[in-house]
């Protein structure tokens, strides 16, 4: 696995001479433990990957994590400092020894401005830009075993989105945190390890909510409830989401609404071939919506690229002409909210192949009772 | 709590003044929950809080999250962009509005490259500056709700780390990765949230590494063992640390290292009152492990300021003049390193009161088991 950390670096750099960068400067964020394989959360002391456009990439760290990176990482020429000292002075040497005081630096799309302010100050005649440049191309195109990993991760959602299904009347009176612990302690058993994001269990309006969490509404007879969910397997996600009605009833516009994201959704997911864009599947999804009258409570795009982080490219929204390549993986998940009432999502990631794509979700997509 | 959360941006509206700074620039960030009530992770898209130095705060949002602010915070004026649409439109008329386009922009710390780069570019005469230097003062000195969830999460660290410990015999043969997940499922039994970190359980020589997670590493008869845990409590956290021997023999060296730790932690807390330095409390364990020959082996501060964040103001670290409050909340935590073999920790949470401190950790501190 050394090797293919090693080779991601060396097409990072071959990308940096494309684009004219002299270096990229990462922190703590999954754009490094792609190319380093050292996996850490960002925190307030100064950690920075530099890849330099040619030469062997160089850390500045804490001393703390010298030892932790010489085993995790590839990477060899790992300079630390000390709490008391001053990081910055290790960021100038290394900007002597690559000349990166003019610099063209392509910083981490996600570090902190804590510490951009500092390279800033600290190289006062660099020039900036984002890493994403050069990093999320390479990224977007998912491996034979990253793809594995996200089938796996798809096989937990839907095996635990069955079984939850399978609660029926039972889950009747449970609150959205207890049935939200139900599902995240399920994803363990089924073989996943942590949850990939906020378990989202938003029932009657609170489902209207797309971002919504979970709270302590209890859910209700005749309720639709959104379960929007996955856990990582091998650090990629898994993430699909489902609109169900447990026991009784559902409101009366209820069953039209499902029928429509339905149908949105499989429209995305007949849109996706190497070669459209990005932008078009968002189209196919949202025409459906829209001729059916509930354009107005589409509030998202359709969809987002899924791999080491749960949201990266390529986004699936208005705007994105990206052509799509074999290799992409992303969600396809539209949705109609009615506030105050209830929503209805429907998602699925899936693959591009190379003459449409692979679902990495299929469990059953109806709202009745399993 | 809607208005504990005004005022504190009224506080922040007085030292933005004071610094002669237009505004604060937030984005999802415990910074942002500071002031608006609003508690959500960073993401791709743009959301912003500006917080004119006089007038009302503005949101600018994707308009998914609209409803769920509205619910959720105070701040009533909300402006939603969708997917596709350019959310730079909206801040440049925020900035039209509060004649900010020539203005000193204090933006959150935390926030990403990617929109400290767009707010760049949307007003490229602006200057701009770290939102921590007028919300960190008035976040490190917490208020009495504040001390009381931080004095519950003690309580829960506390009992399970007992618990834990009474383990004794039947902990060795568990992996670090078992024991980790016992941990935070006892945490959560104990009455805890989610875990406010990665659980560290460090056995053996991955003790010797002040950032190890936990792995697979099966604990052992005569292994030290590194606990490093806690679990929020109503947004706030629990931090503790104790090294410990579930059954059996420890190397010769560990028991005298284990009391050197033991006084410097002890040294450290007696240190602390108002109007001694950060850096007074961090010379006080220093100077009682340099004294036993373990100087080198100390390799991190002495502490830091827990709050809604887990590390955050005061620092207690060389270098840092800052004099400590009533009020403040921070950890001491000394720890000696010898790579290859063990590594030794002890740590709590304390707050400065009118005299000295109060520990919100109290759990046994020896390594012998329970």
């Amino acid at each position: 696995m050394m090797d293919a950390f090693a080779e991601r670096t060396r097409r990072c750099q071959q990308r940096l001479r494309t684009v004219d960068a002299d270096a990229a400067v990462l922190f703590p964020s999954t754009n490094l433990f792609y190319v380093s394989g050292f996996d850490e959360h960002p925190g307030e002391r100064h950690l920075f990957l530099f890849v330099p456009v040619s030469g062997d990439p160089v850390f500045v760290v804490p001393d703390m994590y010298g030892e932790q990176i010489a085993d995790e990482s590839w990477v060899s020429d790992i300079r630390t400092w000390s709490d008391g000292d001053d990081p910055l002075e290790l960021v100038g040497d290394v900007a002597d020894e690559f000349d990166l005081h003019r610099g063209n630096l392509l910083v981490d799309d996600t570090m902190w401005a804590l510490f951009t302010q500092d390279l800033r100050s600290a190289l006062p005649e660099a020039t900036f830009g984002l890493a994403s440049e050069v990093l999320e191309p390479l990224r977007m195109r998912k491996d034979e075993t990253e793809i594995e990993a996200l089938r796996r991760a798809g096989e937990v959602a839907d095996e635990v989105c069955v079984e939850i299904r399978e609660l029926g009347e039972d889950a009747i009176g449970m609150t959205e945190r207890e049935l939200a612990q139900e599902i995240e302690s399920r994803l363990s058993d089924a073989g996943g390890d942590e949850p990939a994001f906020g378990t989202i269990v938003g029932s009657g309006p609170n489902g209207a909510k797309p971002h919504h969490g979970h709270g302590e509404r209890q859910i209700g007879y005749g309720d639709p409830v959104v379960l929007d969910f996955g856990a990582f397997v091998d650090g990629y996600p898994g993430d699909q989401t489902r609109t169900v009605v447990f026991a009784g009833t559902p409101p009366e516009e209820f069953d039209r609404v499902h029928r429509v994201v339905r149908e949105a959704q499989q429209a995305g997911v007949e849109a996706v071939e190497p070669g459209v864009t990005a932008e078009s599947v968002d189209e196919a999804t949202r025409e459906v919506i829209e001729s059916s009258g509930y354009g107005e409570q589409f509030i998202h795009r359709t969809g987002h690229g899924v791999g080491l982080d749960v949201h990266e490219g390529p986004y699936i929204v208005s705007g994105n002409d990206l052509q799509l390549q074999s290799g992409m993986v992303f969600s396809i998940e539209p949705g109609v909210y009615i506030p105050g009432e209830f929503g209805v999502r429907i998602e699925d990631l899936v693959v591009v192949t190379e003459d449409g794509c692979e679902r990495l979700n299929d469990s059953p997509r109806t709202w009745q009772g399993l």
